[in-house]
């Protein structure tokens, strides 16, 4: 089993999740997901970032043996975490995890909940992008934001920042600037958790020292609007009609 | 309250979805969502399709005048669905609509639950795109396409089919043809209810006639990857690393 957590908090764990966590003998998975599952006896496998492959390995073969094994991850497994880490497992290894059964259980990924939180930005075409330069050259990234610009998408950014890669957003950040021009942005950090931020900005004014590992970064189209609201935080919307 | 219902069965229905309702006093949307809703005491305004702003406006008067309002969309609120609508109706109608407390429930929207059910297809960068052409012109959904097709993003289609549009699918797969040439194919249908269909087919092959409203599609990038297993059926998902 493949388990979405959803961006936090209980209130955003499906009923399916839970349901398949409370049937999980092993839980697998990145060291702060292990630990927002809910008390069981399970037992419970956590490692470190950055050894997706290894814990997918680890999994199936827990699973191969026998057990019923959960792999966790925050928002949507199939949305930049551990689903795909999984297939490569059973595609690349051992001929026998083919006949595993295996169950993805989706989830609320996190640029639903930080659209949520603002208004709704994505209420048009749009496109989700890892800023990670770990498993991709920085060329792709750069093909791939001019393509949105080009077909002037909101844009949704997960990984866009951490401690060992500052870079990737303030890069992003100038080639927006010079081939979109002026964008409502989003930053959208811990969205639902006790320490959410969220910073309402503009491509001109936004500062990468401000874009965390914890954010989810949100680049408006050229149809998004901001509506003001006296005494109240603005909200962010993008139209359904096209008026370009 | 804007609430995402998710695509169907009730194990994809949040916690939080399911506490907002339960304290709504009127539930509005789309009839079949609406049906959806567990029973309680709530009354129901049920109202037919592409009627959104005049249900949005429907919800904030009703709220205006004290009443606790749930807006209903399956899947999530946010993609194409009622969240926009009512953010334009509060822009561009009552200016005491600005006051009004409003909160988004997302949920897990169809793209979510349709790549879960295959593997993991949008394990690499992808875009999401409405094939409608009610509120937009057919020249800014190709220009999507092209530039999808030009980034090498996975591809997601909401509203590919209706009665009244069967064209806009058979116009897309006509144009990936031209510029993307073979890529894999799902065609995802009612995902988690009882009349779920799923067909893996190939961009040479997929027929327009196949889908229909209930379909979402899904396109793969040139890396997305399937992986036959003797007796089940196949897993697709794009592999996190770039090949290319």
């Amino acid at each position: 089993m493949v388990v979405g957590l959803g961006p936090g908090p209980a209130k955003w764990l499906t009923p399916e999740a839970s349901a398949l966590l409370a049937e999980a003998t092993d839980i697998v998975g990145y060291g702060p997901y292990v630990e927002r599952v809910p008390p069981g006896p399970a037992r419970r496998h956590a490692s470190d970032n950055r050894v997706e492959i290894d814990r997918a390995r680890h999994a199936l073969a827990l699973a191969a043996a026998g057990a019923r094994v959960a792999v966790v991850s925050g928002g949507d497994p199939g949305v930049f975490a551990m689903a795909a880490a999984v297939f490569e497992a059973v595609e690349s290894d051992e001929p026998a995890w083919r006949d595993l059964d295996i169950t993805v259980a989706p989830g609320v990924t996190a640029v639903l909940a930080a659209a949520a939180r603002v208004g709704a930005p994505l209420g048009h075409d749009f496109c989700v992008i890892s800023l990670s330069d770990n498993l991709k050259p920085w060329s792709i990234i750069e093909r791939r934001l001019a393509a949105a610009v080009a077909g002037d998408f909101v844009l949704a950014f997960y990984n866009p920042a951490s401690r060992a890669r500052p870079d990737p957003i303030a890069r992003a950040f100038d080639l927006l600037r010079r081939q979109a021009g002026e964008r409502i942005v989003i930053l959208a950090k811990a969205v639902g958790r006790p320490d959410e931020e969220v910073l309402h900005t503009r491509l001109s004014v936004v500062r990468p020292e401000d874009v965390d590992m914890r954010a989810l970064v949100l680049v408006g189209s050229s149809q998004t609007r901001l509506v003001e609201r006296p005494g109240r935080e603005p909200i962010v919307y993008s139209p359904r009609r096209w008026e370009g």
